[in-house]
């Protein structure tokens, strides 16, 4: 039997993942003004690196909470009443480093040393574009955003390290100004692009120029006037730490599947 | 008549720079255990976008504080009585990005919408690596820290962009997880290095292997089994302002030559 609620809150939906009844393909365009939130778990003993990690590397890797080691409970701040273990649609497994199993959740694999990391996502800005009608390319033609490896490093921070990776929208030169403004803002879910057009493509070591091979999700279209515009992407620090290899068990969120909070959009916006 | 002072206190050396009787050659080996910051003035109507290039880069460029428009008082969690028209030993002006001239105040050209941001400064780690025995190579060869252009984007920030620049202290392979702890802690001041050795100088786009040729300040030597070690260096925020073009005045401290504060190296540490 599949549940369908009209409207559902962000509480809805993770109670529909803790009973295991959530059925859509993805989190994505659902509650409307909510944050959600990438999802890392690793054991207490690399959490500081991976705090500076987030700190040092602010762009890529806006954190925006972390539970407490063993505690599964999410901050009150971000979501109330949220279990870690069970409030997602699908986690991914990774062990040293190496992709396992998805899960519908990993209560067994949740340690008393377990900590669970919150990332900003571009959800919460691309509601800001589409509102002033900059909706963007992929959700125009209803397909995942581009991504890309970068050769941009990281700054280092104990045993992470890595490249940045970036998401990826196409938009006309003269626009801009505008798309760059409208997102400045969203400090704790990327803010404004970090690069754009063939110069910063360049910079960033990108050289899929046309949008049809991207290094993750799908390719776009770049139409006649427009620049490809490129923003930190909260692949960054999954990918750090599984390219890390740190021994053990490293749980995450299934791409596309999002914890999906209380916390409103304005809440990462300065 | 030059003055010599035994032991002077930040505030000593803040009053014989106002005092114009400040004649040491640079700031460096001065009050130990204190902070030194570098020093930029900016029209308020680019403030905003300037404290992003901080907070979207905080590695190369940790912002200590700033001033209230036009009022020139140095904040006091960071000096007490201090003026930055008169504080430091020397400053450069520039008009539309391009150098004009050293002054020993900038009296005249504080204007009533002129902004100082003070941001972080290696200085503070060096002395815990000397602490630690691992004096610098520079400081050993009483030479200027050899510093790099890097190929490394920052994350664009309004008006602000360019590139990252590094400064650079050859080590012992073996010492670099010493050196690479000793410097972490320093948040507020570039804290650990962002990469290292061969693999570091590709990622970050530098070709001077032997430390022979840096961009900025003085050759160094790379002994027998060292590595070439490289920390976000606070010159970044200095040369995007420049590369910026941002039209009128812009005013900087004259390098070396630093705002000396009360703050203590502890105090930029996590």
């Amino acid at each position: 039997m599949t549940v369908a609620l009209a409207s559902p809150t962000p509480a809805d939906i993770r109670l529909l993942c803790r009973d295991d009844k959530f059925r859509a393909p993805a989190t994505a365009n659902l509650c409307d003004g909510h944050v959600q939130a990438n999802v890392i778990i690793l054991p207490n003993k690399f959490a500081a690196d991976f705090r500076a990690l987030c700190a040092r590397n602010p762009v890529p890797c806006p954190l925006l909470g972390e539970t407490l080691p063993g505690d599964a409970t999410v901050p009150a701040r971000l979501a109330a009443n949220a279990d870690i273990r069970y409030d997602l649609p699908l986690y991914r497994t990774y062990v040293d480093g190496a992709y396992v199993e998805e899960k519908r959740d990993v209560a067994k694999e949740w340690k008393e040393d377990s900590v669970a990391f919150f990332i900003g996502c571009s959800y919460s800005f691309e509601a800001a574009l589409t509102a002033q009608g900059l909706v963007p390319r992929h959700t125009e033609l209803n397909r995942n955003v581009p991504m890309y490896r970068t050769k941009v490093p990281l700054a280092a921070a104990g045993v992470f390290g890595g490249n940045m990776v970036v998401s990826m929208r196409p938009y006309p030169l003269a626009l801009l100004p505008l798309v760059r403004e409208t997102t400045r803002p969203f400090v704790l879910a990327h803010g404004e692009p970090v690069a754009w057009g063939v110069e910063g493509a360049r910079a960033l070591g990108i050289t899929d120029l046309d949008g049809t091979k991207p290094d993750f999700g799908d390719a776009t279209e770049i139409r006649e006037g427009e620049v490809a515009v490129y923003w930190g992407c909260g692949v960054t620090p999954q990918l750090s730490v599984m390219d890390s290899k740190i021994p053990g068990l490293v749980l995450s969120h299934a791409p596309g599947h999002m914890l999906v909070l209380d916390m409103l959009n304005k809440d990462v916006c300065v």
